[in-house]
């Protein structure tokens, strides 16, 4: 059995798995989502309809997933046990569904383990008290319809969730722009590529926040006016 | 003429409805929507897509229904004159629609009445100013287009409203995960078995604040064992 | 060339356009998005879709119009140079396209030319950071998805934005309720039925918070009854 | 209890309900939607975005309804027991779900029951088949996704589809353009009126069909021009 | 009083308008929406929710345009007296509304004054009579909810309908793709340019159904091997 | 560089890799999606949004995989060179777009190669040609939208399309109910699987047809009676 069909195995919990080094994870959450994608070439964005329940936050942590049944939440308590401080829980459901598998109860349960945030394909309850508890979600819908606790999902196994493949021990970045992930052996190579992106970035952000133009900065008014770009000094001169 | 033929009837103020008890409705919204919706057996929510304006709210009241036209809001005038102090305004449209038919004006109306939140399966608008004055608003959409006072609707006549029926006087409990409506005749009871919950999940809670985990607390382990969970140390196990 | 023909056109910078009266478009920001579009006749409100990054803020400026071709964001960088303090720049796709077009550093160099707000029926990024800098932001979605630079796309020219015409120097209006458009010309003359309808409705607004009715306010009752609205006092006495 | 407590009522089957006249729904049908909507009073319809997986078909039968748990279509087994000749399953799950519960095998035993359509508030699949078998269907969603048989729900009690109340033995009409419920003890009275209304809609089609104008069938001139609509010859007219 | 203040202008009908040359749509609905909109230089497509009633079917005309209120089809009766052979109506809401504003018995009033289609951004009913007909119908939605006549709008005003601007008169093209349109003035323009482009498809597709590659054909190896693309034998070879 | 880091992987092209059998696919496709989705244990399917353009077709073959830069088909010309009879295109772009990235031209250069469908994240266009061709399609949307062709995507890569991932060579089999995938590796006992299932299914269906219920077939009642289901005369029974 190869990776390509362990992707949504059901029934299995993975106890052991590579995570990503905490010291990376938390560098590249302080660049946040866009900068993160862009230096790992812009890729490994899930779907933008997963959004954060809070403001002005940003998360990083080493996957945890949890492949859940439509309507049934039991693999969280099952996840519960296999995480460790410094973890995310990335939740994908077998078939779409929206219900609100995930609340207080639970995230309690997450922080006491020193899980650092949800990312799920599904929908959560409670947000008012999980804000208040600052615990950190990522969601595809806010819903406060039950579950139930019937049938089997995994625990680390590999999952498609917003339409990206996340192994476990991926490291997970996310902020108010949405969710990234970045393979485990591609994180120290991404944080290099975002550290240096930062640094390039903050030296134009001067720049421009002195009122140099992109256009200078960038040298692009020679092949603008290469592709043929015409300026013109007023609409009617169009109209002629 | 029998309740289901009531629903949607256009054209009848209806002056006198029985309300839910005030205590018992702030009782409710003290659970939150999620555990009323529990205690209930997991019925009576609104479609998720009625969402609040506001953050960290949470109000409970008893239904005054309008039933409104299209694009016309004549219905809520009519609506205010019938409400009391502790009423929530719950609006259904004849056919779809997500014009702005509410907006501060009526919201000073409807405060003057002492009424505590408007749901509404429409638009509404001047949302920044019904955040200011602290006006709860739950709404299907956020949308400036004005509407009209030419068509009848009703008041306090059964309607459905999120893909739910609701009954003049009926309980509304509201917040950040949505809008549950609980039957007055039935409210005391769900509100005893909200209370019973909401006990229950305390000790829960503080067991898994200290560590605990659901697996034992719930004693899952040998129905998931008995419905074949595997456990396997490490991904590459299964690969073999 | 008319004008029903230089809408979208690609290719072009119009460096010349007449603004909005700078006094008039901050007039109409005070009285907000819907007493605008009603003032102008419910008119020249862009699709809801289009919505705010942040809450609380209400801005008005003079369009500066970018088209760009789907996730191309070159012609933002040509659009920076074409902008004065007070302007609001309004971007619209050529094709449908959500990914992030815009972020910090754009907002940085807009910032440093004195422009009020984006608009944009795209997604942008950075939505945290834009929040700090306190940049103003209106968009169809949020999305950290990078853009290209390789497609010509124009500045000034008119366009179309979520829906609605925009003209090159247009007062654009925007708050928690969306965004409207009021062409150049018709500015002052909105704005005088803007403040018209303000004075009448501050007068509505004392008498409602007394607890005077709409229905008396604005003699209804008399209608209602022609219409046949019907009173009864109790829903039993409709089941008769 | 009473008939909003029951509406939803999970794990009850019903035996025995009023059906509407056979002869009744059949002349209900052949007008069709549209004009059986408009007939009482412009109320009943489901929400468009059930649909049916065939064209040119209409259809019209008593409702059995069936009320099923999110991803588990159980239920529809012990339906098909409940059904007779002339009947239509309306089924609607206790949360929103798109799977595919219902395809060839359950339709080959509807079909031997005599049972019309389906009409549900979820997905279906085997369409093609279905399409072959001649079973008409309208539903929220075409998916294969396979559901379980784990949860009670129930048969013939009060329901919502598509947003609609539907009591069992309610008339159904299905066709085209979607479908619309008619209160059983309604249906006599709202077939008289389409009929009316059909007969009335003749003469106006035969005299449209000669070229008459609406305009001067219905008499609309005066209050066109009562309103205030005015005619130009040329939009330059309006220019100046 | 300039053409962007006439767009959605209500209350006012424009009795002559210049149309598009009968031969010229005839000849562009021959290439079809694909091959018009690449020849006009990609543009012109009404939004991809404007849907086709019917399959198989592809049409051109001259638009006669017609605004209309939210839930209100007045303004069709108004429209019919204006139409011409040739005309496809082109309708617009001043609100966004799927309501069922159209259906057999004003097809049958257009046929007969021998319109060609109808290009609506709301919804429609009758749509099995409609097919029946041979009346071609492309619409945002199917919906039977009926509408009033009660609120004017306009006919023959430039109007946003699909989130294009169409003005009166203008090359109206639909086919199984969607709808584009073409400026009146720009008709015989973009004729010549899809002659030319089909002409040179057609050799194209006589060498791809011999098996040529377009590869080949177009000449794209170098480009592709400059811009870096790299062939390997198998997906292992990049695994190493 | 393993599997996981090799999805989505731009420029490159793979040109060998192990196919799926054709006589496997083939009788693949002759059970149809839903059952195979069963058969392999409710997995593969693609999101229900790739829908078919034509009805009453069942398609199988195997995967040549084209990765897509947005609003760009650059890559299908790549493909063609690597097609072979009996394989099936699946496209993904690698952010999401709805353009018209396919038409009339490069389904004749497809079928020249004996390819058998096409299979796209993305919209289509020639809608009717394509029928007309007999070429068959799944697609997101229809929209025709053109595209150019400036970026390097990759063809033979892994990727994932409708939220599912696709191995090069896995078997691909669409029907009228969408889309699903089966590793390659896999096929050979989901066929047996489906088959064995089918012919149990058909043994359900003549017992069905003749009459006989699924409560007794599958000998329900028990169950039912365990889980507590209660069966009534009539409603009036439940209201006591």
């Amino acid at each position: 059995m190869n990776l390509s069909q362990l992707i949504g195995k059901p029934g299995v919990v993975v106890r052991h798995i590579e995570r990503s080094a905490q010291a990376t994870v938390e560098a590249l959450a302080a660049h946040g989502v866009a900068t993160v994608h862009e230096a790992q070439g812009r890729k490994g964005l899930l779907a933008p309809a997963i959004r954060p329940i809070q403001h002005n936050l940003a998360v990083g942590g080493s996957a945890v997933t949890v492949l859940v049944a439509p309507g049934d939440n039991w693999m969280f308590h099952v996840a519960v046990e296999q995480c460790r401080p410094g973890d995310v829980l990335v939740v994908a459901p077998s078939s779409p569904c929206e219900d609100g598998y995930f609340g207080d109860l639970l995230a309690t349960s997450l922080k006491a383990r020193g899980v650092r945030a949800l990312i799920t394909d599904t929908g959560v309850r409670d947000t008012r008290t999980l804000r208040e508890m600052g615990f950190a979600v990522w969601s595809r819908a806010v819903y406060a319809q039950g579950t139930v606790k019937e049938t089997l999902g995994s625990v680390n196994v590999p999952l498609l969730c917003g339409g990206q493949l996340v192994m476990p021990g991926d490291a997970i970045i996310a902020d108010d722009d949405g969710v990234v992930v970045v393979r485990r052996t591609d994180a120290d190579a991404v944080l290099a590529a975002a550290d240096q992106r930062a640094a390039n970035e903050e030296a134009k952000r001067q720049r421009m926040a002195a009122g140099e133009l992109g256009l200078d900065i960038y040298a692009m008014r020679p092949r603008l006016a290469e592709k043929g770009l015409r300026y013109v000094d007023r609409l009617e001169d169009l109209e002629g």
